[in-house]
């Protein structure tokens, strides 16, 4: 299979990695140039794609790209997937700028972590019929090719938003990730975007949030033991990316930030109260669900 | 060595694990027999610390022991190092209840997240002069004697907090722990509280109401990716030893709480706002900590 993946960090480079080990061919590309060369010493094959391609015809189209090219599927020609493995705010972008010669392309998938703008993006730019939204739940604070590596997706869920969830380019999607040893899931997109709020933005938030209360008072990393190493692991993360997110599900996100406050609240006013009742019923209440068997989407 | 440890749950089991596989001689005691049973198994003595010894004097002593017991050190007798590895509000009613027993120990130690009250209450029942307060940095959501495990200190950061610093215990209390691969440290009481409230104290309470706010919007543990998982993971702490934690240092954990909602409200505002530039800056100052190698305590 041809694969092409567009942004090579810890997600797109560890796709990568893991088509390369499959025996696939996988044309890489990265704003980065040094990222881009140590992928290529891996085994991916180098993709330009910031000047147009170098023949074709005089006359440009519409987005300035040689209509010969474009009707072959330019840089993209005899590519099945091609994989967008960037930054919320950068995905939909990238759709605008090569939709034509994406149309051609059997698959097309993002990897973000909000959907509903970048799947809104493809049917906007013609790419209805073969774009999935993807968002692989393999993300943690690393970020670059250096923090990818094989079998990164190996047991995880990835949750799939077609475009069109009648179009062949869906069985297309479970089947790619189902070879990654992945749990690929069909997801409303919507319905996609107010869950992760709650699942993993509200934490990166709560991680970010208690990183800055412990830097204001003076304590280190160091000074944490593992509880605390956990609960902070996530400030790691990278700034760019999720500022990104939060802004692409402010809406969600605000709604679960408020409900978290309000539990903090209760627990500081049982704990000023001295209220030793409701304190334990309060741990013991997120310890039972911590051990329920709870269905992953409600 | 002779060492008695009561309560072998994740702490005190380790304790006895390690100490066992250097060759010293345990002795153990826990209210659940089960507990009991299991460390029997794997090699530790039991020690019946409910009933008064069998033999002795007819004249009870203050504390209702035999004389003759108290002397001798009564059911501690020929023990070097006594632990108390029991929930904080548990360890200063141990101390009352055996400290003529206790006093001829050479060294006393604890092992709870607090250590203002029962530092205080070892100088109070006469065992200023061999009680240090210990605390390795070793906890995590597990508890029970199977959660314990060799090594557990292995690296891991252990405060002592003796009641008299000046006393020969101090010293005995760091060789103990450099004996199990720790890194013990002094540090003063009210300080090692004041320090903890922040450091691991709100990261527990952090992560429980946020639990809890998954549990309230109908998501389960199973649809959280690994960033949620080690966010929630402390969720699954023991109820009870931590609601004795956050009332015996319910002061400063409420300051604490305070701070973390202030950085809370600035991260919501800005979302709310669609504030991208304060965002990014948030997230880069949460990485820049997260990245730095700021003293352990300050």
């Amino acid at each position: 299979m041809n694969v092409v993946v567009i942004g090579l960090g810890l997600i797109g480079g560890s796709i990568a990695r893991d088509l390369a080990a499959l025996g696939h061919r996988v044309k890489g590309a990265d704003a980065d140039p040094s990222t881009l060369g140590a992928a290529q010493a891996d085994g991916v094959i180098a993709l330009d794609l910031a000047p147009p391609p170098a023949q074709g015809e005089a006359d440009s189209g519409p987005a300035g790209e040689p209509p010969g090219e474009r009707r072959s599927g330019g840089r993209f020609a005899g590519a099945e997937v091609v994989i967008l493995a960037v930054p919320v705010d950068r995905a939909p972008e990238l759709l605008r700028q090569h939709a034509s010669e994406l149309a051609a392309v059997p698959l097309v998938m993002d990897t973000g972590s909000t959907k509903g703008e970048v799947v809104r993006t493809a049917r906007e730019v013609g790419l209805g019929h073969n774009f999935v939204g993807a968002h692989p739940l393999a993300g943690d604070h690393r970020s670059g090719w250096t923090a990818g590596r094989r079998g990164l997706f190996a047991g995880e869920r990835v949750y799939l938003c077609p475009s069109d969830p009648g179009s062949s380019s869906a069985p297309l999607a479970l089947a790619f990730w189902d070879m990654l040893g992945a749990h690929p899931e069909m997801i409303d997109t919507d319905r996609h975007d107010a869950v992760l709020a709650w699942t993993s933005h509200l934490p990166q938030l709560t991680a970010t949030a208690l990183a800055l209360t412990l830097a204001e008072r003076g304590h280190g990393p160091g000074s944490l033991g593992r509880g605390g190493r956990d609960m902070t692991r996530l400030a790691g993360s990278d700034a760019a990316m999720w500022t990104g997110i939060a802004r692409a599900n402010a809406g969600e996100l605000g709604r679960a930030m408020r409900a978290l406050q309000a539990r903090l609240d209760a627990l500081r006013a049982a704990l000023e109260t001295d209220d030793g009742e409701t304190l334990l019923a309060i741990f013991e209440a997120a310890r039972e669900w911590y051990s329920s068997e709870t269905p992953t989407v409600d």
